[in-house]
């Protein structure tokens, strides 16, 4: 079978798998991620509708047999590493025959039940796990509205971006340990702050605590140490992006951060979608971005259209609401100044070497309206401008209790490309 | 048999097998580490003089059979992982099985010469692996006179340090990737700087290129997230210690580094020495740690001695030098005003959790004096007092071709817990 040349699906493309037309797995998606089957098998999946792919499964029956994956064993695991390790050239041609085989005119699948009881399973018995076991954890800060947001808040909104912002990809290494499924809660952490007008700092519960919309990519194969990945090859090694949620203690932060940047004010957890929606599925959505004055240096520059159109929202739910929250904010991941070929072209300018399954995240997307803002710091301003939900409540910062709720889209012609939802609610602190 | 109470090796503890009185190996060391042995096994192994024991051979032997090791399986492995997440009665234990083994009157393995073949291992022919597979790399900034020589030549001499640095140890996330053994070759990364007066950027090869003296501590096994580990529990968490070079590049890291933190600077190498010497084989060295004024809150309050005196030496080699380098630095691990029980408190006050075999470093352990700077920028302060080294040579920084040479040793009663090396050679940055 020849592979398809353009990496997306077409957008009129059906399968015989039933789909809601507004569902986020459309045949056009098949995004990739880990799950534990019914049968308690952990799995490297992807998804139509609302069915789980077993990808081990159409493997053992041959039917990646003529692809770049054969004989590699990259689907009986329990995460994608080994699968981003093997590069663009499987990726692609492993999900072409997913929509090969998926197709409403392919009897292979269709037509055989024993074949579609192995590989089909109801997501509803479906455990999802993380996708990767990370690496390392890179976060960015990559979008201006939010860079100038904060900077008029805390310095001078004369001078809101500070000297180096536009000239790099500003960024800094997080915690993968504490990175997490949706669903996951949140404990609000303890840890130091300082009162204002205090000359010594006391302990207890953060009372700031927030969120942070942001979108993130997983690299694979990855560069050898001392070898950079010039930006337009950068995207060779993504194998795609997931919704994050970088929750945030501003008060912790304010008290530690200087000189070396945030730690304890972001370590204890960062909220990840489970659904690896793949730079093919995204190719559609592809659009010029920014145009970036001053010019960047020459390994920054981007010579074709790494944008993306990706619809985002927050939705936040506190305890008294019922269904599905009230949409706080919402953005668009096009609003990023610096592109994901040029954050890992930065990143790995110095030799910095990465590994199969890094996360490298944008930093908060927000968009130039006060409804756009991706935190609630900015959202609030400040807690200065307290937000009103629905039932009268009030929020300046995150409150025990509130889950917060991040959903992504592309809108297709005819379909959407989703990438799921990105959860978390927040506990109480621990006492003492 | 019973296990040592006391944790330590005796002073007068001598060995069958012949140890030179420098060696940095005596039986009273036994640190633990991995390595390629010469018939190409991977393997978890200790060392004796110049002899490395192979573990999973005592194993099948038996020789752990009656201990907390027995039937875990954590030898016959390339990395320290499994060993560290094992626990503390286990790595006690399987250590005082060793001492046991290797005693001067102990016929097991001195009068077993099949035996002793299979375990002990000629140095020359094995090659050191990284100990440990990294999770996590954090480093953190826990040298008051570090801070404050950095602090008095980029801010203010009369508050040289800042507000936060006295009432918490300071820390910020490395880069794990690039985490590589004593021995492997540092390319000089490139990236952007800002020349003086400019107000943009220019891209080239970092022009000041410094090391830095810093050991680290390996974690396991660890707590789950949302748990705290306890300041007064902490050991329990530490499997031992190794030298650390953090690798520096100061005109890329001004730059950058405000105001999230040093990136580019310090992601391209950190280099670690092999043996993680056991707190056990250190629990001589210990001694009460500097008096904190203002008393920490009560989270990071220490009630033991956990400060360590360990002897560090910082030996440059230039391309014209014969040897083992010249000597440029002489410091203590005694001079951190954090302890390594302090820091992981920090770390995890939040709930942050930590896995085995996480990486988790002093910063630049300067003493009070100008020989005992543990970095070039404070040796050469800035550049504006060049090293000058044997032979006419001089350094502000390091040039291409210099290799640092870091060295770590207890001086003991009649014997010395040696950390070995951790050596890197500065090769000349890519072109272009």
């Amino acid at each position: 079978m020849t592979l398809h040349s353009d990496p997306s699906v077409a957008p009129d493309a059906r399968s015989f798998v039933d789909v809601a037309t507004d569902s986020p797995f459309p045949i056009q998606n098949l995004p990739f991620g880990a799950a534990r089957l019914s049968n308690d098998r952990e799995r490297v999946v992807s998804r139509i509708g609302s069915w789980i792919i077993d990808l081990a499964a159409l493997d053992a029956a041959g039917h990646f047999a003529d692809t770049p994956a054969a004989g590699k064993a990259l689907f009986d695991l329990p995460s994608l590493n080994r699968f981003s390790a093997a590069g663009r050239p499987t990726w692609r041609a492993v999900r072409s025959r997913l929509a090969a085989l998926l197709a409403a005119d392919a009897p292979t699948l269709r037509d055989d039940e024993t074949l579609r009881a192995a590989v089909l399973h109801d997501s509803t018995n479906v455990t999802m796990l993380m996708p990767m076991e990370i690496g390392d954890y890179t976060d960015f800060y990559s979008s201006r509205e939010h860079a100038t947001n904060v900077g008029t808040m805390f310095r001078d909104p004369e001078n809101a971006l500070l000297p180096n912002w536009l000239h790099l990809p500003v960024g800094y290494h997080g915690r993968a340990s504490s990175v997490v499924l949706d669903g996951t809660p949140v404990r609000r952490p303890r840890g130091q702050t300082i009162p204002a007008d205090a000359d010594a700092p006391v302990f207890g519960p953060s009372r700031l605590l927030d969120f942070e919309l942001e979108m993130g990519f997983f690299t694979g194969p990855g560069n050898a140490l001392g070898e950079p990945i010039p930006v337009d090859q950068a995207d060779a090694h993504i194998l795609g992006l997931v919704l994050v949620n970088d929750w945030s203690a501003r008060d912790i932060q304010k008290w530690e951060y200087v000189p070396l940047g945030p730690f304890n004010a972001k370590n204890f957890a960062t909220t990840i979608s489970p659904w690896v929606i793949t730079l093919d599925a995204l190719a559609p959505f592809r659009e010029a971005g920014p145009v970036q004055d001053p010019k960047p240096l020459p390994y920054l520059q981007e010579s074709d259209a790494w944008s993306l159109d990706i619809q985002l929202e927050v939705a936040l739910r506190t305890e008294t609401m019922r269904g599905e929250g009230h949409v706080i904010a919402r953005s668009n991941a096009r609003h990023l100044y610096w592109n994901i070929r040029q954050q890992l072209a930065h990143h790995t300018i110095t030799g910095c070497n990465t590994r199969p399954g890094d996360l490298m995240a944008s930093g908060t997307i927000s968009g130039p309206t006060p409804d756009s803002r991706g935190s609630m710091l900015e959202l609030a301003w400040r807690g200065t401008q307290p937000l009103s939900l629905p039932g009268g409540e009030e929020r300046r910062f995150l409150a025990d209790g509130d889950e917060v709720i991040l959903r992504g889209w592309c809108e297709g012609d005819g379909y959407r490309i989703g990438f799921g939802e990105a959860r978390g609610i927040v506990l109480p602190a621990l006492e003492g």
